[in-house]
């Protein structure tokens, strides 16, 4: 019999039907009667189904004490309506299969809450539990939602590589990718030499996909990029991941109010998507990661973001009478316990500020003719203050170089992108999203490690 | 004016109608009554939009000049319909705007053929061909419909790391990532202490997802990677890529044969996507760069997919008189030539080869009763050979641990991917499919260089 998955069952299966179902024991309850209920979880849904297994089936009197949580078992019997309030209908099983069991003395994973630090020491047994099911089954629809939304605009999906020999912001600690033997290079004292090594040359793990994507946005139009970034930073905190995945749109022919617009729409339809599509998982993590989960999001799907200048920014700021950790001037970088007075406190919705100092902004962002400020934005959301940074891209080939020595770049190393400035150089705008922040703000999971299958971060990179 | 993309004018503009266009110019051509042709591309479709601009139009006099190949420019204007019979319709300018100019001595791309291998140097400026526009909207195609594919079946999309400490194949040459300071590592004679490398331990790029697919199709039922993977071998061939991307799906309680008809099923319906949505560029394929491109790609699509095992294939390859340059018998790995034997001359169509023998096969794959051979399979296809490796996996603890030892692998170092065979094992499946050999396959490049937007190859890494 074709296997029906618990998600379809629970939403469709009607009683008298005949079905067979697979999956991983949450619990076993024997009753003193000569039966037991099975929970059962195929991760298809957050829910499991309730199957009753009486001791005329074969098999019961042998198997059933080894049908413990963990184990897997597939179960063929017929669907009935559930007596009890917490379910529509239930199975009898007609059968079963024991596929594994799950050593009840060893298996880490038992009915009782656990902490996420431990959870994360057994990454390859969390997916199996209600919250981390529901985490991927989010960052699914999210990632999905995300290329439905480029998609239907028309923008081109690109893979830009991820081992470089450029580097985007000019900073930004990166890993090195060598093939050379580190082992032999440590004993014999020598000089380096990166003409042995694969590339000829010293290479590293991409810390964005920004400027390549601008050679597809000035060719064939707006894209986009969905892949892993690096920062070799050692940073321990709960928002730094040494690997993680970026989203970086790019359009020709789009300003800063374009960018705005693009980006509100972005966060807002993405959002939006998972509330729709995700409704038993959000109400898992509304109540009981955070209650006011939903709430947040809600004040991000409903209300126009507000926009305001950097300037005015600051304005606020200075006039809230709101004591600071680090004290702000005009000219000086927002932090985050700035950026969420803004969006959680003053204005209570998320908010976009733009046109940034050009002295604390990378230089391929595009010089104001105030010939202070720059094309620069950040989407602030409350819960977690700056989801998105982009920036009107600085078209302007002699005012880019100059930009870049300014900074210490040598605009020769970037001869591929001066070029786009030298041929045929059209105004362009994008913007950058960390897909784990995502995720952090729709889940409300209080540590970004977990957010992402597998955290790599400083002395860490198991399984 | 709101700008209108030049697939939509030429699908669906009417003429009288008013409506502004951007984009790069292909071609500008002069007549002698006081105007010229412009053929503008904006790469929302291959084919170009004529634009008609006479002298009456302001600035023509002044900058005309300017509006040379690789120039970009935005016009308004009225649609016409056109005489000429080449295109439904053409644009009679009003206005036009230039954005930036391509110096016509300076500029590469020249309205003439270039070679691939002098565009792969200009790899910042091939996005502007016919080819290579072509290429890059057909690999976005392929990459929704692939996401649209295991969506619309309810599998799960993972990321799996990247920097990893474990090797999938036991084998493969792998790139190393560290922050570790090479100059004065070379510099001075020492042990390698990995103690004070970022990770604590050496660490490399990934070859595969699949051992982490693994453990999210074992807990939370169908799921696929859609990421980068790496091989640092020294092949420089037109088939390697040191940085590819790989699709890996990988399924709970699919046995051998739900692994072959999900893989022909998944082949067959990328293919029959891309030529039904990218009709335009698989036209221009299909005229230049290899004309049997379409025949091929609908014999796939067309086609159930025969199946032989490897025993009956060796008996085929022996018995067909064919002098191959490496001699086969039963045991022995099949080269490429055998490969497209079978499914170009013997069989003219897809083929799956299952049941290999064990011993050229990795630990993961299940052993068969016979023991002798694996659960494995490889889909052949006509024009490239292989171009999917999967296998039923091993889910018997004890079995498994047998074939890693086997193997010269240490089982402790995989104790995560054991603990899946220790917990409610269950029997699952997958394969994988590397992206760029099926852009190749749908795209008949020769290169696969050609088939990623910035390849990276021994000694290369530019971009």
């Amino acid at each position: 019999m074709i296997r029906t998955k618990i998600k379809s069952a629970l939403h469709s299966s009607q009683p008298g039907e005949n079905i067979k179902v697979s999956g991983w024991v949450r619990t076993r309850r024997d009753s003193k009667s000569g039966f037991s209920f099975v929970e059962l979880n195929d991760g298809s849904c957050m829910a499991n189904l309730q199957i009753v297994i009486d001791q005329s089936v074969p098999d019961y009197d042998t198997l059933i004490k080894d049908v413990t949580t963990g184990a897997s078992i597939s179960v063929t019997g017929k669907v009935n309506e559930s007596p009890g309030k917490n379910q529509r209908i239930e199975l009898h099983a007609e059968s079963f299969y024991l596929y594994g069991t799950a050593d009840a003395d060893s298996y880490p994973l038992q009915k009782k809450r656990h902490s996420f630090e431990f959870l994360r020491e057994i990454a390859h047994l969390r997916p199996r539990t209600n919250t981390f099911g529901a985490i991927t089954r989010v960052r699914n629809e999210a990632a999905y939602a995300i290329h439905r939304f480029f998609q239907s605009r028309g923008f081109i999906y690109i893979q830009t590589p991820i081992i470089t020999t450029s580097d985007c912001e000019g900073a930004g600690e990166m890993f090195q990718v060598t093939t050379l033997n580190l082992e032999r290079l440590a004993q014999v004292q020598t000089e380096i030499d990166f003409s042995q090594d694969f590339f000829g040359k010293p290479a590293s793990l991409t810390v964005s996909g920004q400027l390549e994507a601008e050679i597809f946005a000035t060719s064939l139009g707006e894209c986009y990029t969905f892949g892993p970034t690096f920062r070799a930073e050692n940073s321990n905190t709960s928002r730094h991941l040494a690997e993680f995945w970026m989203i970086e749109p790019e359009m020709p022919f789009y300003d800063l109010e374009d960018n705005m617009a693009l980006a509100e729409s972005f966060v807002r339809t993405v959002i939006g998507d998972v509330l729709q599509n995700c409704p038993e998982d959000m109400e898992f993590f509304n109540q009981r990661i955070d209650q006011t989960t939903i709430e947040k999001l809600r004040n991000i799907t409903d209300n126009e973001f507000i926009r305001i200048s950097y300037t005015e920014a600051i304005e606020i700021l200075k006039s809230s009478g709101k004591q600071f950790d680090f004290p702000i001037e005009w000219g000086s970088d927002m932090q985050s316990e700035h950026e969420r007075f803004l969006t959680e406190e003053h204005f209570k919705q998320p908010v976009i500020v733009y046109n940034y100092p050009r002295t604390i902004k990378p230089f391929y962002m595009r010089c104001n003719d105030d010939n202070k400020t720059v094309c620069a934005m950040d989407v602030l959301v409350p819960g977690v203050g700056e989801i998105i940074g982009g920036s009107q891209r600085e078209e302007r080939y002699d005012i880019l170089v100059d930009r870049m020595q300014e900074g210490g770049l040598v605009p020769d190393e970037y001869w591929w992108y001066t070029d786009l400035r030298k041929y045929g150089t059209v105004p362009h705008s994008g913007f950058g999203l960390g897909f784990e922040r995502l995720i952090q703000l729709m889940t409300s999971m209080t540590n970004i490690r977990d957010c992402i299958p597998f955290p790599r971060t400083p002395k860490n990179a198991e399984f």
